[in-house]
């Protein structure tokens, strides 16, 4: 059986175009700063993104890792939205490695409100930790590929300058908001310290994420990548199809954001399903409560006819649109669901 | 100038019967085990608290940090109330040294809903890190010294149980919950895997708390105690006023209660002042907003007055009643409170 | 000027076969376990070392430290010689990261004595550490590609086992040692719990290592795997480079030991240098202390006569031979070194 | 049956005076800052130390590993003598807590040789931790109490120095050293960052060691003892016989040596014992393989003859003399042994 795959951004394979920039890359070994082709995809990110120097890191989670590790000390706090992705799901990891705790705020979709953060900042007693870092991530995965309002992280940017307090931004979905909202990307980038931009979801590079910052930020960061184990030797194997991603696929993400919307539309239309997010950019929430059955139930059940997708809460599903969902792939997805649960 | 100290139970001096039983205490070398004091205050603290065995720390924040250290694993997310002390003050501690991720839950007056406790526990998948410990306080300080009560304890205990999560309960204040219940503590404890509690605060003693468990728990948690530089020398003469403390000061907590009670009593007569918490037991919880001013601000004009009390929030302030305040104190700095800002 | 690249078997370039398999591979997303090269490639691994799992990772530093944090509890000790790679060249990650000490043993051509070994393993003290992993590094990098002798291993593991202690080997340059030795690797790794081998140095592959062991360690190796953000997407395009560098690049490590030889011989026919080790593999260890300069401006001055080398002390400089560098290349390499400091 | 207790100084029962001391103690809470005793207490030992400001801890090893939070980073490496009791005896808490890895020089009687300690300073290249701390040990636990002499404490504080790396000095027994050479305390402390001095060991204070070096530094050090669990409250009962041994007890520390000389020379006239060190201090380490038996047996054995001594290796024994030892003791326990052992 071939699936409708609406589970996530990232399982979208690599173009010819990405698997011939491969094959044909200039490489030379990483460590020794010698491969063209990174080189290359670091300065055109770190110029996209409006930053003195960009890392190439193999994935998002490296990227925000590598943020909190080379920002904060052991025994700081960082504050960042209650289902962000670097507290939700990356396995505990900034407390583990980095020694920080987290301080999360209840957001509204995704955006946490300025007031609450400058109010939850801490640090000048002896009982206290120091907020050593603000965190924000935009589109906002959990709260349904929700764009964060320029606005506010412009306020919140304020916040943390006020406080001289760094703010890294998870950007894994960052291009989608900006083409959403037709924006360059550096409208958002310049309110932020630290940005990680992910060019294996929406933009189909098969591996691989960037980290952007100061010139000196990111030569403590090279390091930390290093004990990571993200120290590679000739990566330009995989920074070549990043290239593409970043220079060539980010204009089409409208297109998943125009299927995402067909799709909450079509869904909509389908009285025992609930949309739960306003959509965004190329993610739709469904709630399956009133079917009676759990979302891994139902995953299974239209699994069985060809229609892929994961399991976000209890009752709650996300479908996601991608590169390799195509129009007609959704109006089947939406006829299929139809047939199986109008009544 | 004498002051009436509101701060915290934390500033009671050792009563006369302390310093003479340190005075007289035989001793010998706790890290070989050798002193009797200390070894017959684990013993009669073990079985207060109805668990196997004990061991005396020289704080809350040491206890609890133990039993953090030596119930979990790096990169495990422990559950605990947003406003707990393990969380709220003890430095972010528990991911600087253990690599646990505090994951908190609104409370109810510090009680956390048990169906919320059981839809937080995360475990299996890649993405998210395992719950490693349960954390309750009882009473709760920053919920105003609230008992959680003893139904909410089984529940949250039988969740535990049911996920084979160990709980641990920060009882610092825990004999204060027993005394304003009349229960035996044991009633608290039996739906805990460990407990520390406090023989500083109330109970009065100079200097230390206790952790307590299983046998196997506490020999693990000696080495941890020993890493944090806990492991002390002739600490019989510490531990000596810490018997009398757990002895023999248990029962008198009542007059604490009482004294709280009339002073959130007088207080209410004030009418800029609105009283936060329902007293349960020793701490008044009160907003000074209406005045105009800060918390630290309004604690700088009554220190001038000869009143003492600590910042709780912008504009929060909490009084503590112990046993070097008496009910006359508190007479006292009702009137002085009253002739300043009763209008 | 093109230059003859003696520094180290990292900077292979991918051959054409593997260039092609990396085109041609069929991809899936690895976080959902569903990239079948790497798949094929895991399994293969884990065949190859005779181990029941194995791990793709993106370098040797992540899969060693990988096992470091699934084998250890922070506050455990690691045994390892005192040059080991572990300990001298991964910016102390396993101290920041499993919060593990290491205590070094010196070793006799990168081999520990194994009395040494079971006399420094500690544990049952308050004061001490309990020994959590003994660490072997076969062939020894900074020894000279020295092999570590199968008597040593086997005696070193049966300490280990006597006292519990899991061993992992890391064989970044393992199929050296055992092509040098002509033997199956696998009479290596029988006597380790884990191993790391590199298929990024002499193999060739552009990137990449594999961790293996048990099913049961290597499942949770994954989820560590995970926190250090080495949990890739598409991974098939580095996983099927690195299916042909285990698969057919072994044999020919041989090659680089007879040019490693050849290089040997041809230096000490040039009495200012004076070779430091005895050639097991692929690597010579040369010390210019006798031409009067650092290590540093040694290595300056053959650069600009198309010779490139790292330094590897104050004096000593390493040349290392691998699959881009031939036979000719090497005869060229002693007649310029010959003709700057034969006097 | 009473015991001439050799095994260390640290089981001293405090005087009279101290106990009388902390009787009559003026307290406060400390956590505020306003426990009279401990502050007096913190200003002598800086003064008497030399160094701007002091800090009361509950133990050398909390002193210790203050010490190391404070200075460094996690990812750091720290230079020490391979037998230091930081590196040895505190269950890898440096790694533990700090995230740091020790590098162990093998030091002449406790005394590392500067060459090889600036030698072994690292950080200028990805691969490697940055050196973040030189610890030095005076006198020396391991090696049996030896001074490590003025001379090369001034050359390795150079070294320190000229690559602007803090030095930290565990002077646990600190005090010996200087009384042995009749030089002042600062003549030593002048050549370090920050030093730790014990109380409960030769000094016989019951509890309690001082952590001292600048202001700035002792500021963020109270922040890391308060996280340690190491913030106590009504801490003078334990700082007032802390002053005592500080202001009273270091001249007597002659006597110990004198008994130590004493024992050394009864002990050599027993010809099964072999003397392992020179006894500068208040140690004498005796190597008894001679008898067939391991420290452990020999340790039992003498045991039942009321001497009482600690094992220091498989066949090394411990003896220390301290304030509850009299020479009498000491002359009693040497006819007890040639009884025994003079054949």
């Amino acid at each position: 059986m071939s699936f409708i795959d609406l589970r996530s951004d990232t399982v979208t394979r690599p173009t010819d175009e990405m698997k011939k920039a491969s094959y044909d890359a200039e490489l030379g070994d990483d460590v020794y700063g010698e491969d063209p082709t990174v080189n290359k995809l670091e300065e055109k990110a770190a110029e996209i993104l409006g930053k003195e120097a960009a890392l190439f890191v193999t994935s998002g989670t490296q990227g925000n890792q590598i943020a909190v590790l080379t920002h904060c000390q052991p025994g700081n706090e960082i504050l960042l939205e209650e289902e962000a992705h670097l507290f939700y799901y990356e396995g505990a990891a900034i407390s583990a490695f980095a020694g920080v705790q987290p301080r999360t705020l209840r957001g509204n979709r995704g955006a946490m409100d300025p007031k609450m953060v400058e109010s939850a900042i801490r640090g000048d007693d002896i009982h206290l930790p120091e907020t050593g870092l603000i965190c924000l991530e935009n589109t906002h995965n959990r709260a349904g590929g929700a764009i964060v309002p320029l606005e506010n992280m412009i306020d919140i940017f304020e916040v943390a300058s006020k406080h001289s307090i760094p703010l890294h931004l998870d950007g894994a979905r960052l291009f989608n908001a900006a083409v959403a909202l037709n924006q360059p990307v550096t409208e958002f980038t310049k309110f932020t310290t630290t940005v990680q931009v992910c060019l294996s979801k929406g933009l189909g590079a098969p591996v691989g994420s960037i980290l952007a910052g100061s010139k000196e930020f990111i030569h403590r960061a090279r390091k930390w990548r290093k004990r990571l184990g993200g120290g590679l030797r000739q990566v330009g194997v995989i920074a070549a199809p990043g290239y593409i991603a970043l220079t060539k696929m980010v204009d089409r993400l409208g297109e998943d954001h125009q299927n995402a919307k067909r799709l909450e539309i079509g869904l909509r239309n389908i009285p025992v399903f609930s949309i739960v997010n306003t959509v965004d950019t190329n993610i739709v929430l469904v709630d399956v409560q009133t079917l009676g059955i759990t979302s891994a139930q139902f995953i299974e059940d239209i699994k069985k006819h060809g229609i892929l997708a994961v399991p976000f809460g209890p009752t709650m599903v996300r479908f996601t649109t991608h590169y390799d969902v195509t129009t007609q792939q959704v109006d089947n997805a939406i006829s299929t669901l139809a047939s199986l649960y109008k009544r």
